[in-house]
Formats: structure tokens, sequence, C-alpha cells
């Protein structure tokens, strides 16, 4: 893998990942963006939400952003003539750049004053990462070396977010499908560097901890564990990880990834779990569009340790999961999902499991 | 208010509340369901999810549930000749019965051991309640007085939901709205009542304790007193309550309404309060459907203190809030916000109290 750093001209940075070692990435059209874009003001805030004690970002600026472009409008394919996108080559593999419209961004030009009464200013790091310049091949069809690719960057872009000023988790994800409210249909994911610990990860890190001081032990590792003795949850496993429904699943489709070696985080991933990662990803990805026989609207979480606390307590693992709970029917979250934080799901995870098992590959 | 409790054919109870004191509900066709419904089993469970420590309901009888009837087929308008519906009677005021598809009941056919290795049977009770048997008029048109016998429904069903055998937290609710997945259009709520204290009342009380252990005070009062002091967010207020857009408001739309004397429940106010809450109510529902012209999709969301714990930490308030960014964009819920629970709003909660303030009365 060949990693080039660029600048889109209104100094956002750039980063091709190619696959060929000796890519070169010094042509004109690869490195300069000629758009002449002016630079845009994010004036992002996060305030601090005294009944639950968690934070929320206030991201104004965002309500102008790009809204479901046609295919021939799409920002996140390659740059041609007489047609300039954020990506100023002709082709790529896989490319990370900051958003546009952040809602954390390094700089945040705002009066927010530094810890003043529950507001902070929104500083932090969200990147976009684009899985191939080919505009109709989700990464479910990605081949193999591609979706390794994808990983690299993953892990690249995790160690980079960890060490931009005051980010405390970063966090990689794909949303897609318009059913979730994805505004660009090309194959892409984002890179969050928030400036908190989110509330899932103090959540998972209060859980581990009570488990560590009641049981001794690891809540990831004791949790794959007894799924792996139980089996009847599990879709799919490798050398290097598994696959599962989890036992209280809250959404109608919802699957882990999990290392069978906990690791913190997607950096801390040795050679041999990075190599064993694509196939069985991809597996899954195909097993999850084959459900209703159609591309599965889905979201895909990466969760990871925080960057400076409990990273003995929070283990890597992937959800998958998707609002979809039939062909036709859609799990909206309402007054007790949205509003008590207590989910209700319609389908057995050991029915779902077990349809997952049972898709032909498509 | 006149309250008559009957039963319905496969068992479930049914309670008219009517404000005429003298209603008579001894009709046969208010009291006697025609349909010989047979009895619906429900097989819900509820899992301990260890990674976050919360409760999560499995009720998989409920994907059969009815969905989107026209309104010629509305189950919760009265019946009429040829056309029997959830509600004997030929006409109603405000009705309550049990779900026939519950996510919690009170007997629950199933296999399910107490308490086996994070599993227990989904023990509770959950209600529909109609606000009006006119199928056309929404909770923000109706008068005054129907209002208040809402409540005082919500408050006798509050109070009931809280002696039924494991319920841990009542719950009372209104999701309006397609948008939200609203399944029948007539105008009604749900309560739930949970056979376990609810994740976000969990995480309320616990702020509530640490507020209380650093600075001795309430954190229901203090935070009203400081935006009563504020004043930027108050969106309408009377004698009795403070309608308000949070400080760290998560949704495009969002509305607090909290009685300016804290009680844990709505059986704890007062008759001045209850007396009170109707005008406020109406005025901030108007509010909300003169924002973007038109019926705002919302949810409702009165959160009340545990059944047997904290009371002294949780109070009661209500949460207005639509996924709603503008008049033609919707809020998504995605990776951050359903993965890891961390809001994103792209609107400013000062902003949006004065576009509520000054929306001119409908």
């Amino acid at each position: 893998m060949r990693r080039t750093s660029t600048e889109l001209s209104d100094g956002r940075e750039l980063i091709y990942f190619d696959r060929d070692e000796t890519a070169q990435r010094t042509d004109r059209t690869d490195v300069v963006d000629a758009r002449h874009l002016d630079a845009t003001a994010t004036a992002s805030e996060i305030r601090h939400d005294v009944l639950l004690d968690e934070w929320v970002a206030i991201a104004t600026h965002r309500q102008g952003r790009t809204h479901l472009p046609s295919a021939d409008e799409c920002p996140l394919c390659p740059s041609r003539e007489g047609r300039l996108t954020e990506i100023p080559a002709g082709d790529y593999d896989v490319v990370a750049f900051e958003n546009r419209f952040p809602t954390f961004a390094t700089t945040v030009g705002s009066e927010v004053p530094e810890d003043g009464d529950g507001r902070r200013p929104g500083v932090g790091r969200c990147e976009v990462l684009c899985f191939t310049s080919d505009h109709e091949t989700p990464m479910s069809q990605l081949p193999s070396e591609r979706i390794r690719l994808v990983l690299d960057a993953w892990i690249d872009r995790s160690a980079g977010l960890a060490e931009a000023p005051h980010v405390e988790q970063v966090f990689c994800f794909e949303n897609r499908g318009e059913e979730i409210g994805v505004t660009l249909s090309h194959p892409h994911g984002q890179i969050y560097g928030y400036p908190f610990v989110t509330p899932r990860t103090r959540a998972m890190a209060e859980a581990a901890r009570r488990h560590r001081d009641r049981t001794g032990g690891d809540l990831f590792a004791d949790r794959l564990k007894s799924e792996l003795a139980d089996g009847s949850r599990v879709v799919a496993s490798s050398a290097h990880w598994v696959a599962l429904v989890p036992f209280a699943a809250r959404w109608p489709v919802e699957v882990h990834l999990q290392p069978r070696e906990p690791v913190p985080d997607l950096p801390s991933l040795d050679e041999a779990a990075r190599d064993d990662f694509p196939s069985i990803y991809s597996t899954v990805l195909r097993a999850m569009d084959g459900l209703y026989d159609g591309p599965l609207p889905y979201i895909s979480a990466w969760y990871q340790a925080p960057v400076r606390v409990d990273r003995d307590l929070v283990s890597l693992h992937l959800q998958l999961f998707s609002i979809k709970r039939s062909a036709h029917k859609l799990k909206f979250l309402a007054g007790s999902e949205s509003g008590m934080g207590a989910f209700v799901n319609d389908l057995s995870p050991e029915r779902i499991a077990s349809m997952l098992r049972d898709v032909r590959p498509r």
C-alpha cells in the first residue's frame, strides 16, 4: 500500500491509498484541486446535556450540505474533464479527505469559550473515506484485496485521528441506503474524531468494569466464549474472526464481528487478523444482502477503545445493523427507543442468525 | 370524570373515561365486544445486553401487527353497524385498552425461565390510549377540557400500571406521523409498563445523583432555574409549567415541558398543575405545527420516576421532539446517533426556541 497526502483547494487534507506500492501521485491532476473552493466556516460546538450527562454536537453550518445529488453529479467520483469533484485524480483506489461540512474540525471558527458553562468548541476531525472509485460497486462486492485496502485506510485514519488535537474517540462507520438517510450513494464511509468519549463507549467501559470487578474476567472475551459455546447465534467464523448475532440484538438485523484475540482498536490488529478480515466481512455483507433479496440498508460501525482512557476495558468489534424488519417493512425508532432508550425487537436473534447462515452466496 | 372498566372479547381490559360524571356505560353496545376474538399469545421476553448492561425486549409475535389501515378500517374509531372496532361503543371521549400485540403483557405464554442466563419473561403491560373518537382531530386541536381528560387518563393509567405485577417503569407517549413509523393515524398514544428501569431513566437518575453529591441541589429544579434565568430557550410559561428548548437539544425540534414544582410522576401533580396543563400543551403543539406550516411528525414522551427506586432523583417532565429538520428534510439517526449514541443537531436550540415563540397561533 502506498499513501500520498495532498491538499484540496480550501486547505482540507486528502490522502490517496493505492494498492500499487509504486503508484506515483505526482501528476498535476492528482494533487491540484482546480476548483478554487472558498474555505468553509465550521461553527460547531459541543454542549453538555445535564439530564443525561452526555455531550451533544450542535453543528448549524451543516444544514446546507449536499443532499442526494444525481449519479452524474456525484462529488465522490473521480474528476474528469469539465466535471471536478472532491477527488482531483482521474482514478483512485481508496481515498480519505476531510469533510467539507464536518461535525467536528481541527479549526473551529466560533466565539464559543473553551469550557464555558457546559459549552466547548467542536474541535475534532471528520473525514470521508471512499471505498472505490466505482460508483456502482458496493463494499459487499469489492474483491478481498480492495477490502483489505479499505481496512488499511481505516487503520491509518484511526491512528491519524487519535493524534489530532482534542480527539478522545475515533469512530469509523458506513451508512448505506436512503432508508437511513444517506445523502450520497457512492460507496463510502466516514471517520469521526470526537472531542469526548461517546455515550456508547462509556456505557461499554462501565459495563466491562463492573463485569471485571464481579468476575475477574474480560467482558468481550467472556461474551465471545459463551456465544461460541452456545453456537446458535454464530453466523460465520474464521481463524481470527467470529460473526454473531448478539444474544440481546436490538435491531431486526444485527451482526457483531469480533476478533478472537481481543485488541483495543484497529491499529492493534496483527497482520494475520488483517489478512483474514476481508473474506468474513464480505461473507456477512453478502448474506445480509441476500436476506430480503436486495441491497440491505445498513450501518456498519467500528467500536474502538477511547484514545486515552479505559483501553484495557473496551475491545474492538464491528457492529452491522439494519432497520429492515421484513422485505417491505422498516423498524422505526419511536417513543420506546428514541425516548426511553428501550429497544423492542420483533425478530428473534436465533432466527436471524439461522436465516443469515442459510442465505445462498450471491 | 367517570371511569368505567370493561372487558374485550379476548379478555383484555378496556376503560372508558367520560367527561360527563353521570355517563352510563351500561348499554350492551358499550360493554359487549361482539367480535369473538381469540386470545392472542404473547411470546415476549427481555434479554440482558451484556455489552451495554441494558435490557432489550424481544417480541416476535408483533411482526404480524396491523400496518397502516385505511381510514375506513381504523380499529380505533367507535364501532358502528357492520364495522366492529377495538372500541365496542358507538362513541367515546377517551378510552384506554390493553394492546392486542403488546410488547409486554400481564400473562406471557412462553417457556422462558424466570431469570435464566439473562433472559426473563416479558411481563408488564402495554395499553393504547385513544385521545378522541374523532379520527381527524389531532391532540393539538382538542379543546382544553378534552386535553384535561386525556391528562386524567394518563394519571389513572400511570397509577394503574405501576401496580401491575413486575412493572418498574411507566411511560406514557404519543408517536405521531408516518415519518416516524406510526401505523395508525387515529389520534392516540400508548402506555408502557416496563419490567425494568429504562436506560434513559437510569441515566437521568445517575446524573441527578452525581449532581446532588456534587452540589447538594436537585438536578431538575436547578436546570429549570438556570433556563428561566437565561430565558433564550424558553418557549412559553404559565403559572405551573415552563416549556423550553433544552440547552443541549439533540433533536432538530425539541421542547421540554416541566412543572415549576418538581414531582416524581403524573399522579403526584396537584389539581392546579393539572388544570393549568392543557393550555400550555396546546400552545406548544400548535407552535410546532406552525413551524413548517403543517402537521409536524413528533414523539411526545412523559418521563416519570421509576415505580420503586430513585423517586427522589427523577422528576416528571414531558419531552416533545421531531425528526423534521426543515420543511422538506428529516433528521435520520445514522452511525453517530444509532451507533455511538452521540447526537449531532444541525439546528441551534436558541433559534428553534425563537422560531417557536414567533409562530402565529393557528
